[in-house]
């Protein structure tokens, strides 16, 4: 396609660099950045500068903030006494989407997973002990998700921080609202029996 | 979501602007971008803004160049008495890459549809008018796709030209190879009767 202009070929690249664009993905948006206004454009590209430049990780609970100490760890409205570990940033926003949560959180950017070559060290579980040694946290929770590495990972901090007199527990994991038994799959259906509350 | 980072917020907004972008793509890409290497997302803003500063309408064919006459119409290896008619810049690519089509193009951008307020002056028809008084265009190929407005689009533009002594022509619609007989829709497989051809 040597007939393809070369900033327009850069550009229907740099969308195909993004996970989940395909090819003609990428020519699709490419083409509709060209036909954007020209401010829209221009605030997209700034947009991306600006995250790089001002996005970084929170001190204390390693989530993305623009300020040395995030809004939530910063806010005098949150519990201090509950931290909620997550794999992901993303957890964080969906916490916070509901509403309904009031404590802390720690992001851990990763899980273990021995077969990947991730230990221990290689996610901030180094930060979530320093930041235990000061501050009044009673309860941690562990919201990994439910797979192996997300099981792994809150069985390992569990063990580490029970004994530090922490009481740790994990979100409960079962049938969905508004799923149906029929369509669960065995081990769902296995963890929701195993799990089954009183009445 | 309070607790969103403005910078992030915007780059996810950026995002989610484009087109098939939902919120949890957008979300997903914002945080790629956030972990990308500085220069490829500096590359990557660049790209967005050089594109729309050097790209342009070729003032031949309307299709995209970032010169004023694109590589196409002013290669002296293209055959200049065929003239293929598309809708979009993004049909160009296709023909291109088929690496067997050696005319020149002419870019519609847009088809003529009179239910949403389109008509032949809002495309590029008089571009291509203007064009066929010089050169020595021979045969003009319809190009466009097989819809109703893409059907209107060369039925108007035929009896505008064939009148002025062109050859106009229509590309083949019929069951695709590779496709099954079985599974063709009613209208394929009635165009692939009516325009049956002699063995």
């Amino acid at each position: 396609m040597a007939a393809t202009p070369v900033a327009l070929r850069k550009l229907m690249e740099s969308f195909a660099a993004l996970p989940g664009i395909g090819r003609k993905t990428a020519q699709r948006l490419a083409f509709y950045v060209l036909d954007m206004p020209q401010e829209q454009a221009d605030s997209f590209a700034k947009a991306i500068l600006e995250a790089k430049s001002t996005i970084h990780n929170c001190k204390i609970c390693q989530n993305f903030t623009d300020k040395e100490i995030c809004d939530i760890c910063s806010s005098p409205d949150r519990d201090g006494s509950v931290i909620c570990v997550v794999e992901d940033p993303k957890d964080v926003m969906a916490f916070e989407r509901l509403q309904e949560y009031h404590g802390l959180y720690h992001v851990l950017h990763g899980l273990i997973s021995p077969l990947d070559g991730i230990g221990p060290d290689s996610i901030r579980i180094k930060e979530l002990l320093v930041r235990l040694q000061t501050g009044d946290v009673k309860e941690i929770i562990m919201a990994t998700n439910p797979t192996i590495e997300g099981e792994a990972t809150a069985m390992y901090l569990s063990k580490l921080l029970k004994p530090l007199g922490y009481k740790v527990s994990r979100l409960a994991f079962g049938i969905p609202i508004g799923g149906e038994l029929e369509y669960a799959d065995n081990v769902t259906l296995n963890r929701a029996l195993e799990n089954r509350t009183e009445l």
